[in-house]
């Protein structure tokens, strides 16, 4: 059987050292990153993996598409697929998971389905315009239940919605402002489950406003960097109950990240036609 | 007994990932590649090289030169091998394949040898002025055949003949233009095998004109983009009779080309001092 | 256990190809090598050490800080440690060799110890302003012998002096000048050992001047290129008495040097808090 190599397109200016090491410890034998990755300067890398191995080895080669900047991964995976020739079976699996945006947000509503059924969950996603943010929304979405997704500019907010909605066929999702803290309690109404996924630095959801939310029963905040996105909750809170409401912080909710990430990357390698967005690896990972 | 290690100088600004994964296949423990490279940039890598370990260890390191052109790989192998220190025995053993150009000759004559007498055989070479026909065209004439390299133009075709016979001494080859389709029943005349090594794109044996060859026994079209440089000739066929003339296409050389890729990287390491340019390879891919 | 994975970063515009195989050689599993690394850039990298492996997997990634320029190592060196968080033990160990000066220092100064008690040699650094001359003047200091560090001006020499007392209380050091031949027998009188690590192509001591060093035990020429910086000595002398001088040459210290940077890079995995500069590795190879 050959070794299994792993192609890692980063769409930076320097691989990811991050992903290389995940890599390694998710089994994978050799690591070839390249950076600087564009759509335009893909297709010889992906003419490698397919031209290289004969069918019943092309398993053992897939493609990581990592960088900071998650719109450029998706337009890579993209460009990645085009130069695949999938009518011959000259594929090889890849996975997208720039910034970490997708193990995240799967290690997230992973965490809030210990607690809470999402089918009949009521949820806002605050950050929810952003790479992380949209994708938490999409994958509650998904599950059926009511999602309120919320950016500081009803726009935007609605734009992530219809993109959701474009996805996720009969998607329960709405936009909502909350751009001033007055904004909050209304925003909050009725729900089960508060995630925070906004840019660091800034304190999205305020104690006093929280306070208000009486149903709050499960509140993740995915800010690594302090002060916390949701007032009061810690860092390292993995299901701490705090008030009465359960906690997870970006460290607590980084375990189940980690895990996850390396099962989806052992995973590439079981065929030559994965495809690992967010939505796989959240199957994938209620399996783990 | 010390890990293998290739070092791979890839003249490209990217590594070719084609390259990384077969130094893999061919059982090479670590692949460290460079791009951009050239003769000016080269000598502290094969200085890395040749002052890193003992003499009995210095053939568990190779150095493999690549990437798209042709003659800017030459110019690296010349750079390297005037860095290392021959007479002390300073040395590792190189290979050139830019471009795939070396063992996709070496896989194509091996292929017309299967069925021919090459000391005996009369050939044209198309696109015989390029990096591959060049190498075909030498080849043969080193086989002892009877050589007509075919170019659009006559100058062309005749500067190519004089480097073969510089370097083929004896050489029984001789320039043809086959720039109109009335060039082409002359140039044929007489000849066991046609091997056409131009661009993409360009058919430059139209069926016509192969008609008029009776002689032919063997045509080999190493274009592997539609529309076939040989017209008739499949990417797939791989010895298929076709009108009573045997067929290769691209696809069809390809398999022997990998493995003849692979023999040749692995003979790197049976000794510190091997340089594998297209004869040695040849020489390598006869006992396989 | 995870795999061992060293981070290799590079100041030069390629990583050193020599820094690679030797990490090999120490028995690393994987090397990942990054170059034109500078403080500015390295804050991911360092991240994407700490935050992948829990905390007994962490002595299993290590930095390996190189390029050739020592300054811009010292540096990056500086910069790793700073984006360590060193309260919550999220490290990595470390190490700088750039320019194999630390190494390169180590070797020389453990030879000179073969023959001579440290802590009362009298020695003469020439070439003592540069990378390596530094580090051997301050292991000589270190280990309590009376140093001169010599420099073709006055001014420089003292810089070094005055930078290495700081490093070293109570460091017995003084600057000399050895501008013109005439310094020399002054700066030679009752020295026991010579160290020359001077730049390629310069002839830091002529034989007349070495001539008139009756008390000289030992001689030590770094310079790897001839004509020698200590006249006299050959490239490959190991120990070799020349009229009763103990001499050694570049390549003669040289395979000690190996042994020194496979043994430290092979220790930087024994804990994840390893910083190891030339007192370090110094220690690390006594212990060979």
């Amino acid at each position: 059987m050959k070794d299994t190599i792993l192609i890692h397109l980063d769409t930076d200016a320097a691989p990811s050292a991050f992903d290389r090491i995940v890599a390694i410890d998710s089994g994978v034998q050799h690591v070839f990153s390249y950076s600087g990755v564009t759509p335009d300067n893909v297709m010889a890398l992906v003419h490698g993996c397919i031209f290289t191995r004969g069918p019943k080895d092309l398993h053992r080669t897939a493609i990581f598409v990592g960088g900071s900047d998650v719109a450029a991964g998706e337009a890579v995976v993209a460009a990645v697929r085009k130069h695949m020739i999938a009518p011959a079976r000259l594929t090889v699996s890849v996975m997208l998971d720039s910034n970490g945006a997708n193990t995240t947000a799967v290690a997230a509503v992973r965490a809030a389905n210990a607690y809470l059924t999402l089918g009949t969950t009521k949820s806002l996603v605050l950050g929810g315009t952003g790479p992380v943010g949209q994708r938490v929304a999409r994958l509650l979405a998904r599950n059926g239940g009511h999602v309120r997704l919320g950016s500081r500019t009803l726009d935007k907010a609605d734009a992530a919605c219809r993109v959701i909605r474009a996805a996720v066929p009969g998607a329960k999702i709405e936009p909502v402002a909350v751009g001033s803290s007055s904004d909050g309690p209304a925003a909050l109404m009725g729900c089960d489950l508060v995630i925070a996924a906004g840019a660091a630095g800034a304190v999205l959801l305020p104690r006093k406003i929280r306070d208000t939310a009486k149903t709050l029963k499960v509140m993740i905040d995915l800010n690594g960097v302090p002060p916390a996105g949701i007032e009061g909750v810690e860092l390292s809170d993995q299901g701490k109950d705090r008030d009465g409401v359960i906690a997870y912080g970006a460290l607590g909710v980084g375990g189940a990240k980690m895990k996850i990430h390396r099962a989806a990357v052992a995973a590439l390698f079981e065929s030559n036609e994965r495809v690992l967005d967010v939505d796989e690896i959240y199957a994938l990972a209620a399996a783990i």
